[in-house]
């Protein structure tokens, strides 16, 4: 990061909104006094890894290069290790080791290097063992962005193959079917897959918007009707669509509607998308 | 806008609060690291311009001049225009033609210049059919913001008559009566009326503090009985109150208590207000 | 604070997200474009003036010396004063005097001096009967920050003992037992007690993480199984746990759930801790 510009601080937790994500942006403030922290989201669902994971992942390629703190971290004062990683765009990325931190430093590059947050006179004086977000993790990070300590004044390195990962869902494509699975649902209650226009192209060929297609979500035992649109609008209102998202993924929306409401669908369920009438006879 | 002093976002969605808005600030800040961005609000109700186009009229008065991006756009990667009004008090109001912007607009001195925003040079180099806060409106802003684009560059000028405008509720006072409308359920629960502190001399000549009223909340049967006051504190706990709020609006509020949790109220739903036994007999 | 750095206001408020918080940030950078606001919460229950001055206590000694304002004010546009408190750390808090302050001045060293905010010339313009955020508390704030008012030109001082407080409540310990009250309720569930580690000594002596507890929440009947821990993780999932919390007092948690879902408890619900089996026969 040029050191003539105010750093930028990510900042990404499920400690919801009253209070919590205030006092380690202080901290950091108090640290790094010119710091533009950026709020991902503080209402990820508590304990949801998984859904901070995929947000963190979403949000910080579209980031300028800095230091990122996330913490959903159900493990908070037992053995897990308190990380940092740096990665190939030139990122830190710090959080505990427990698999959210992965798939957005992949996105960023990859790691390059993890060092474990060992050094505690970068922590705050006093640490408590249910709030690691305060005493550790941000006071770290605002070190590092404001450049009163270095990457590897931070802790020793661990290998970047010790890290903890989630298992993340995978599109399976067959002739004219694509089995994937809800990876987030959005707060408009869009449904967003696993897999991307690969996928799509795989499994389908040359598909036009426009298409029909038939989408069973969980336990649906009759399919959905869905069009392949590029946009809400493209639809009529209420109307199922099956478009590539803003990251590149496939998506399931209601046009002007919420398709999370509408089917209780809900991370890791199970989607299958077909071609309408392609199965006949 | 001064370059001397950091510029002012307002930022205004119905994007929730897991990562969207924060992807757009983040854009933001990759183009305009210095910006003070203001989150105006991202809990709009989901595709309610008409909500939003309120907030925003009764937000940006108090805010420095500035550049100011509002997203609540179920026509996104359809045929709507993406906008750039410029008004008379300086500011820049960017976002979907839609109605959202008109009524800040006017509140900021009127349009002087309305511009579609076609330079994709100021976008981000790939754009989505579904995310053109993030792609469109985001860049733009704060390459005016940070005064790498000029307002000139956005696009070719369009006329301000074509702008799409959004039906506004207005009150209409006969002798002792108003006829008006909910325009904003506060989070409160405060119910904001169309019309203002004419319309209540106009309704019923020099009225004081502490004067009664018969109200009528969409389909009540029968009026209730209501206060009018300075403020909430001046009537008992649980007591209605008719007041002038501070956007100089009428307004129904239960001194602590949700009037809309207890009668259901919604934007748009008819008051009718008149003297307490004025229509006796 | 150092004229050097950029100045901190900590903003605290039950106005919801739907912008009039927004509106109070606008006016604050109007007058103080360089000010690092941090917003510590403004979903606050509406108008619990405990709930605020708790989360206000617990976040202000984490803040840089700066100016804060907190905002939860059913009394606003009557008879009750505002304030700006001076505290021995160095802070100016501002607000309205119903008790909101109180705990946070006595958490950064106690009030050395109160103003009443009476000099409308640091004030907005007009100012409103209902938004005294808007029109008084932020731009007291701003210029205070800014530098370009000081303290004692906020108006009179008034004695520190004509402040209005708020009766807190307190552990009382006898031998064995705990007899305390929830303080907060926070976003997690987990349910804040008076009293910390002093009160668990003098009940309980030297209690070892891994003591079991019996924990009677409001009218349960049959005391619940607690283990005391040092974090949540170090018990079973969804098992109940007492632990020290990160502001040092005691607080009950279900390890990955909500214990205030399971119970239904609110502030101010008293809660007895004893000894598993201690009392036995």
């Amino acid at each position: 990061m040029s050191r003539d510009e105010r750093p930028v601080i990510g900042f990404l937790t499920d400690f919801g909104l009253d209070g919590a994500a205030a006092i380690c942006r202080a901290v950091m403030l108090g640290i790094c006094r010119d710091a533009q922290i950026v709020d991902i989201s503080h209402t990820v669902r508590k304990y949801a890894i998984e859904d901070a994971a995929y947000l963190l992942r979403a949000a910080l390629p579209f980031f300028p290069v800095g230091v990122h703190v996330a913490v959903v971290d159900p493990g908070v004062g037992t053995a897990r290790r308190p990380i940092a990683i740096r990665v190939t765009r030139g990122d830190v990325l710090i959080g505990p080791d427990n698999g959210l931190l992965v798939a957005a430093a992949e996105a960023l590059g990859g790691a390059t290097e993890v060092r474990e947050l060992m050094n505690r006179g970068l922590w705050l004086p006093a640490t408590s063992s249910t709030f690691h977000g305060r005493d550790i993790f941000a006071p770290v990070a605002a070190h590092l962005a404001a450049g009163t300590a270095t990457y590897a004044d931070v802790g020793e390195p661990v290998s970047t193959e010790s890290l903890v990962r989630l298992e993340r869902a995978h599109a399976r494509t067959g002739e004219d079917v694509i089995e994937t699975a809800v990876t987030y649902v959005d707060s408009f209650g869009n449904l967003r897959l696993a897999g991307g226009a690969a996928e799509l192209h795989a499994a389908f060929g040359p598909i036009e918007h426009g298409a029909r297609l038939d989408v069973a979500i969980g336990s649906d035992r009759q399919p959905r009707n869905a069009t392949y649109a590029a946009s809400f609008g493209r639809v009529g209102r209420g109307a199922l669509l099956l478009y590539v998202d803003s990251a590149g993924d496939l998506a399931l929306a209601l046009n002007q509607g919420s398709l999370a409401a509408a089917t209780a669908a809900t991370s890791g369920m199970p989607v299958r998308l077909t071609m309408a009438g392609g199965g006949g006879d």
